[in-house]
């Protein structure tokens, strides 16, 4: 299929490059091919696009990235040069490229003059957000978004109307060493992403911020991170046990994937999975994409454009669902 | 369907009742009922049963039950009473109950050894554990059965030829203060039980706990606890990525649930999501349950027996598995 | 689910209920009841449309109908009378009821003319027709409307921006003979009706009908009469072997099927079957329908209205996918 | 998957060399490729084995065969040639190849007495027929299997408990001038073959003849040839509205598909339609078949061994199930 359009496309900045490298050696079998397509734009990622049919990337600063940085003040100004670098890069290049904005998350203000001036001034279409930040003195703590204090932000991100991309981070600290330190294989892409983003996503559901901003667009990747397999049982939680004690979510679990959650294909390439998400959330809540350059086009795009779907939902997920969000037409 | 199996069906000890519904307050909608159904063996049960169609029960302790116990003499001698308890309580209805010992955690010779009185004495089945042993001072610690200390245990469990049931425990200490404190809705069937099981079953994979035992036979419920959605893509991060940078699994994540782990609808009575498991994992590592009192004979059986299945498929899940795995015939 | 919509409702005229009885005794449990029902349109029908939550109904003159009578101009009439009675019955009510012209079918421009009045003077949502006409001296032909003959009736259809609904009609004649005599159990909803239609409708296709009347609109009941079961197969051979043959369609049968069919849920309600379809053609093309009174609305009703699918896709089959075909807006 | 077993594969007798060419040019892009293959035992057909990891062959004469010899002697002698000939030409090669006999059916008795040479001297696997026999002075007639003449014949193949392959044929006669002459494009895979054969199968269910003989072994191709779509519906008419009208049948449709019927995915290469087939009928009725030379090895096996199944259920279908069902252990 031509002109499928992926949003969950990652570059670094150059400056980083000898950082980056040692990093990817955690999980790239090739880390030197990993840093040098991450910190590329305009020469190697293009041609994968042309050679496998994507006609629009909406890039995202790597992660962990600036959520990875407790203290606020670094976090806030590499998040401004990240903006100024990728925005620079691809002013005459938006046919093709799109940008989420990298924001600091260590104060709701800040990140929503941030994410105004990324997209009022320099045509960013969202924001994509590293789970929670990672916070205090000696980095030990982190905060989440889905408390009264973060009203402020959602509600800029429902006025500007763009989508926020909650994207996963490494966990770090205390949780770290009593969790995964011992199953140090499961970080990452095999489970922790998943459950960090899962916890996440649903505390702002049970929290209502879905219900104090009912435009709010939230996306994730990896087909829904774990979510949608137990929609059923969290709807059955919620709505015959825990509403009936006290929980106050105002629509049912359906409802909100339905009205505020969209998922991508990032990372997950199967098709017995992307047909279970289409019967759970519905095709039109899906989108392509790749997670570039952690997977590849290759494998992507030979199984996407090969899946046996309708061309119809192929459609959907690949390109239409996605120009409606980005708002792209 | 006549004669269904059911395997996570929990039990009380009379004698904590008081603590039983207080405990309760927090998960059901009617504390009361959940008391008298949970320390009821041979008056409310059996009608259930008749009623619905279930022929056979396998009876284990509540959860969090022993494993909450971070003093370990405490926990010792609960899980004997326990398994003396429930043994007294079926002896003479072998035709209509088996049991899952509880054990103690703290020592994996010490829950050998109680194992094995079980099985051989007293007739049990298998085992069913809640998750991570609470342990130390304060209760603060945790531990995992996924190290080379545990090897003892596993072996006992080979050698008896008889499944361990991993059963989800609510998270305690520093981690439920850090992730679940302020999103507390969520602890429970809604996401912790469904994130502990899994980083641990997982975690038992990646340290080649089946590659020492592989003949090792691990029941998990909620029809696998998220993992069968993300099989695809753990095995392309074991495969593709892990493997190659150092993680040293013989086998594949697929290979794993197609010999050593058994999955069981209990609490989740979805048929688009069993479906899924049974493209992923096959009919023939699904059992059905019911996870009563805390879900209902009625909402489990109604389900099973009219679910779009083939006859085969339903008499495979709803009873043939079961009777090999637990070696009825 | 509340204002369904169904579109495969059959009623008769009063003045045959002698004739509808008889014909009632080799499908119906209960013949009498049936003739009650189907001559019924404001007394019982009303109140399961209520009582199931269908808030609108597209009502048909009931198979094998017109279609049955090999006389020219006998079928003319009737088609006429037929015509009038319904307009007349449902004139004030067209907030409930929608009407599909009964149409004769053994002269191309006589349909046409009688399905103009029927749009244009009587506010008729489209045409319904029992698969092939019958005709000759004897009743031993049929006439197929996949000729060059039938451009006229097709580009009529078009302008008037109206569906047909091609239903099935019993096998007559030699072909009953030959095939369905000596097992007449298969007569029907078993086998002989998908097995007419479908060959109806893929001659339309092969014939070239498509690719001349690029918008028309059919629509088929039963889930389709078993051809989204072979859609890969019939791809498959028109496109890697027949086309290279000789065969001349424009497009593919996926694109005719993505273009100018629809399908109902009439009289298959299996949700196995319905998430199939989904796979194969898409949510959007799919309908609900009920085939009242030859099928129950409470089997359609409780099956459709609890059926595992996402809220967004049974909006689409209950109600919303009919509105965009009928012009209900 | 190495080592799968395919039960849908023809040759042709050399000596019809001509006409074979003649007749494919009706159905292959190039005619004098495909009469090479269908020709060839030995020198090409094991190299497709090999190359794509089909280690077992069941081989049957191509189809319309005897089926269209409407002469009762000569279908007689030719059906004796034939199976003199493949007997001879595998009978070293037993490892590799078994044989499906054919037959003549004109008559029920010289029909069961040449199986039980084939099966009980030449060591055959069972029959494989393609659909009615054609017959009459201008062969305008057919004969169905599904009488109670035909019961002797029945009872040879349970007696000699071997599976009986249920295979296609083109239409004829006047059938043929009234439906297809003029939408000859369907004739065959597109549609013509599933019709045919579902008649034909359906008649035995409806006329009793798997009551009769209920340990009877049916095998039909193409994944069953549509009927899996309907069994839905076919149940609910068969139980629900036929049974109290007269249809005497003891089972469920659904039963005699658990019981008496396999399906194979020859021709079928679709992994949604074959995963409906296992959500119907279950992974232990399904076996893999290509139908070669009409199809290819490469579309085949390419399909099947990447298909998104667990790999349980591939070893099933890929050859476990066939292993029972043909005794080669």
């Amino acid at each position: 299929m031509q002109d499928k359009i992926a949003l969950e496309e990652a570059f670094a900045l150059p400056r980083f490059a000898e950082k980056t490298q040692w990093w990817a050696g955690m999980f790239a079998v090739d880390a030197k091919k990993h840093t040098t397509e991450i910190n590329d734009i305009h020469k190697i990622r293009p041609g994968y696009m042309d050679k496998y049919g994507v006609g629009y990337t909406v890039l995202s600063y790597t992660a962990p990235g600036v959520q990875d940085i407790f203290d606020r003040e670094e976090a806030q100004a590499l998040a401004t040069e990240v903006n100024d670098y990728i925005g620079n890069e691809v002013k005459s290049r938006g046919d093709k490229f799109g940008v989420f904005a990298t924001l600091s998350m260590h104060d709701p203000r800040e990140a929503a003059t941030e994410l105004t001036r990324c997209v009022t001034e320099l045509g960013f279409r969202g924001a994509l957000v590293n789970d929670t930040q990672r916070c205090g003195q000696d980095g030990d703590d982190m905060i989440f978004y889905d408390g009264h204090e973060w009203d402020v932000f959602w509600k800029t991100c429902t006025e500007l109307d763009v989508p926020f991309y909650l994207h996963p981070r490494n966990p770090t600290g205390s949780i770290y060493e009593k969790l995964w330190a011992k199953r140090s294989w499961l970080v990452g892409p095999p489970l922790s992403f998943a459950q960090g983003v899962s916890l996440h996503l649903l505390g702002m559901v049970a929290n209502g911020v879905f219900d104090r901003h009912p435009n709010l667009k939230i996306v994730i990747g990896h087909l829904g991170e774990h979510i949608p397999f137990d929609l059923w049982r969290i709807n059955h939680w919620f709505e015959d046990i825990k509403k009936p004690l006290g929980l106050d979510c105002k629509k049912t679990i359906r409802e909100y994937f339905a009205q505020n959650v969209w998922i991508t294909t990032s990372g997950h390439f199967s098709s017995t999975t992307l047909k279970f998400c289409m019967e759970e959330i519905g095709a039109e809540r899906i989108l392509f994409s790749v997670d570039y350059p952690f997977e590849s086009f290759s494998d992507a795009c030979t199984w996407f454009d090969s899946a046996e779907l309708s061309e119809s939902d192929r459609k959907k997920i690949g390109r239409e669902n996605a120009r409606k969000l980005l708002k792209l037409d």
